[in-house]
């Protein structure tokens, strides 16, 4: 931790903040330049932290050094983890691909939705049973009902199901049927929910929130292993910017970075990253080059139809046209699908 | 709602979206223009929104003419609306100034804080019982016994109280003890969450979330309305933005913008809209220069001791004088604290 | 300056960094720490900050400390500057308001609107005859033949002159005629320019870039200042963010920011920050409360037939009523208008 | 054009605007709607967004259909352009390297840094002798010296030269030593600097600026287009958003976004883009695999002694692995290098 001194600070000021940082046990190492002084702080920087330094007088501003989450860190554990999902391995050499529905809406359609992204090559059902919607009035989900049918279908088709949990009262319900519980991007700061999911012995895909840094996503996932479960899928879904040609900015950068910082599985969402089914192919492709673990793609055979966000949904044709196209570029980057 | 067809799109394309508003009980009104057809469509919107228009073949792209809330619009009502809080008039020509500590930390230190802000002139106790932190790490709050503290403060002081729940799970304990419910920013998007403070007495406070669209935020406060709890009050907080010489971009249009498009009285919060002490007396009289009907302003004795958010807090003596200035602007606009 | 190193940096690494630190002139402290080795480096910055340390071997990260600013910085110059405008001081008790059309369009009517705001307190005449359009199908201004026109409205009214400068070759020219050089939002980093107008004896007004931090805002300042002009206004306009419901976000934050950290003056333009003619009112009086020593206010008596941006202009009648309003506002902070 | 009238708006508002769109040789179609009244506009759409509807009274909001430019669209011309610069073609079947350093610093190291580069298979030779600084105390370039240096590079080894113009009365000079004329991002909303640009027979690479939406880039693109260049060539640079992990977050989303929309070619630089050199392979293939045609990659043999950027440049011998892998990733896109 840097202590940055205003120029006008009082030797008093500064002593104060030498005693305290004593105090907590730390070592103090003051710079005095031409035009401030600065403090240097040895020690477990966690001490530090929680104090509020930016309030001391003189006190210009505090600079952290250590990166504020562990668990999460490649510095923690060096090696890539690997995901275990009902025996799906996410984070290794075979790039998983989740597919389905936004919604799931009947058992039917949902049936032959799983069996036809199976068929291209999916491991992985992916589909909504409780739904987070902007409006009171949209469509909010079938609820348990739904997540029987996932079930079913699993057993139908073999394909592990990842769905989402919105409501901490919810967690036990959707452990039973689920083999991922997804925590959407709208929770992803939804701290009970995160602290629920690492009591559960499900692995957990984690969204990126839309308007979170990759450090805030990072300490958001710190919170799920710092309560036992390491299972945890990081997943890029698009960012909020200025930019309106996009629902959101899918941010491919994310890929790369979280890679150096942590070592857990990342897996991109072109689907809701672009809000466009005309960019997920060339999204896609860019992701897998880019390094990532796995995709979450929405397919729907007939989106005009669909319950909810029918513009950013495939076409099984175009999917399964899309998954050739992706083990070519897989092998390019020597991975496989 | 305007349907903007692709320039390619086919005859059988056009005739297929026609037929669909019909069903739909809508009068599409077709213009053929020289580069392209567009499609109008007349009656009840909500009915069109819910489908997936942009997932039709042909179509180039969809735009809603009309908000897609309700309850919560000038429209809906024109005149402004008062929230009662135990009393206290919120959004009417009294600006209501909530203050108090970041977190509740002591029953004592709470005392003291509520009885120096009460003198100061504010009408409402801030402090936080239930705290979202972004890491696992830190001071999580001190639960029920932080609202029972609160409690006791107003039975001493006549201060109303406002604190943050956060989990569906506690909005029944949560009601027991304030005066207002304050969903944070981080849950201004947990639609479960909405719903049941929708379904409480108590008058609760929405912040924008710090990616939220004021379009959005109404949405959400469209939520609780929906649920029958007309008693809101939106709060502007800060946005994130690219800007990184505060915490936050605290975005005093949407004081004006929201004055416009609803009819829910808005307060303003710069002591986490900005994140610097010395930021809080010029952005508080800017609000109340801007129209808002109160403000948050966080205040503690020892700003390096809070176990939360130090560097925002303003100490007591700086409130007090920052209230007489208040005073000042208030009467300038026509209002009065 | 504080050198953080890769927990994996190697020891000729961390001597290579040291060497040249001291080749340079300057002091490395090195502080060992249990995780990582930080080296803080005593002595004249600037010298550092232009060797792409991050580039080196083993370096994690780089964190100035000091400001990369100097001449426009309150350290070099605690108390306010006052710009002088052919007599108009800007900077001083007085809050100066410029107001006027978007474009220059004839001579008859930018005379009456000079008169207008003239006899409602205005002191100084805006109006483009160069304009950066994003179209090049658009009005693209007057030329010199509005430069004219705004010299003889000068003479006829006494009002000041500011209008804008697009060119580096048209600098010469527009300095015959404004009373200030406006350097546009989008002009911001035009280098050349800044240098150019640094070289010029007229004040100039500099707008804020809309993605530009406060930081690069007054770095481009130090263009100015470092060329030998000392008379420099910043003007707050408005930043690109996420909100759609206003054109920018017009950032008041920045106000007292920039008084923190600049001894220049500041003004704000609330015209171009919000886009919208009925939120002028509120943010013009927000701003005002905040700390501004002038504001920058489209006015057109028939905004349907202006060249340019009719939608963010007053009408010479509400531009009245708001000066009374602004007036009462500014005796409220200690100023006048 | 659709125009929106306020639930409020007048019988006389609707008439005064239906007036004005007839004598603009255009045809009103009205809709009166139970909420509003919507008149939608049938004809050539440029001469009405050139009108401030917003400021008409009784007007809500003014939604266009139809894009604002028209030569760099793909209605306009459907087929992808090719730009020919000195023999080598960009947008083609082949995607074309442009490696170098960010600043021309001198002969020796530019020709050894171009032997380099063409031997892993860069065509292009990238290097700045006029660079934009955020500082005025930084590094400014070599200025017609560096322009020197580049042509003779261009002589001896085969490459085509791309270097920046910042400064219109440049282009002439430049014009004589570049094979393309580069617009960087801070200058995309110079529009005298795209004029100049535009009238010249030399191709020019158009960067997209930090916060410029791609509307807004294919608006600057159209000023050199209509001023007879149709030798363009887009880039995508990075666009900043709250992320701070990158310095810029790269958008590859406007890859698929602007083929969808334009004719003309793009291409990606992922050294300004990210920032980081150890980022750059992973977002160089990403961008191969979302379609881009061509890259541009900072290399330098020693990072740590160049006058600029060198935290963001390659090494020689990195650049040569990456070029190896970027020829797999092209083959896997139908593409090659």
């Amino acid at each position: 931790m840097i202590i940055v001194l205003r120029p006008d600070a009082k030797k008093k000021d500064i002593d104060h903040i030498i005693d305290k940082v004593k105090k907590l046990g730390l070592t103090p190492m003051v710079s005095k330049g031409v035009e401030r002084t600065i403090i240097g702080v040895i020690g477990e920087e966690d001490v530090l932290r929680v104090q509020p330094l930016e309030a001391y007088p003189g006190v210009e501003k505090v600079m952290p050094i250590l990166k504020p989450y562990k668990l999460v860190s490649r510095e923690f554990k060096p090696e890539d983890s690997i995901v275990n999902v009902d025996g799906v391995k996410i984070g290794g050499k075979r790039i998983v691909i989740m597919a389905g529905p936004c919604s799931v809406e009947n058992f039917e359609s949902l049936l032959n939705i799983g069996k036809s992204v199976k068929s291209s090559g999916a491991l992985v059902l992916r589909g909504g049973a409780f739904k987070p919607r902007s409006s009171p009035y949209s469509f909010q989900g079938l609820g348990e009902e739904g997540l029987k049918y996932l079930k079913d279908v699993k057993k139908k088709t073999g394909l592990k199901i990842v769905t989402e949990v919105m409501d901490t009262r919810d967690v036990g319900m959707v452990e039973k049927y689920a083999d991922i519980l997804q925590i959407g991007a709208r929770n992803m700061h939804n701290f009970n929910l995160l602290k629920e999911v690492g009591l559960s012995k499900k692995p957990v895909l984690l969204k990126r929130g839309i308007s979170a840094t990759i450090k805030e996503f990072l300490m958001s996932a710190e919170y799920i292993l710092s309560n036992g479960n390491f299972n945890c899928i990081l997943c890029e879904r698009g960012i909020r910017t200025f930019e309106d040609a996009t629902r959101f900015t899918l941010d491919l950068n994310a890929v790369p970075v979280i890679k150096k910082m942590s070592h857990l599985p990342v897996v991109v969402d072109p689907s809701h990253g672009t809000g466009k089914w005309d960019l997920i192919p060339a999204m896609s492709k860019a992701a897998v080059a880019a390094g990532a673990d796995g995709l979450l793609i929405e397919v729907h055979p007939s989106p005009e139809d669909a319950y909810s966000d029918g513009e950013q949904s495939l076409l099984p044709e175009k999917f399964d046209c899309l998954m050739k196209e992706l083990k070519l570029v897989a092998e390019a980057v020597g991975r496989e699908i």
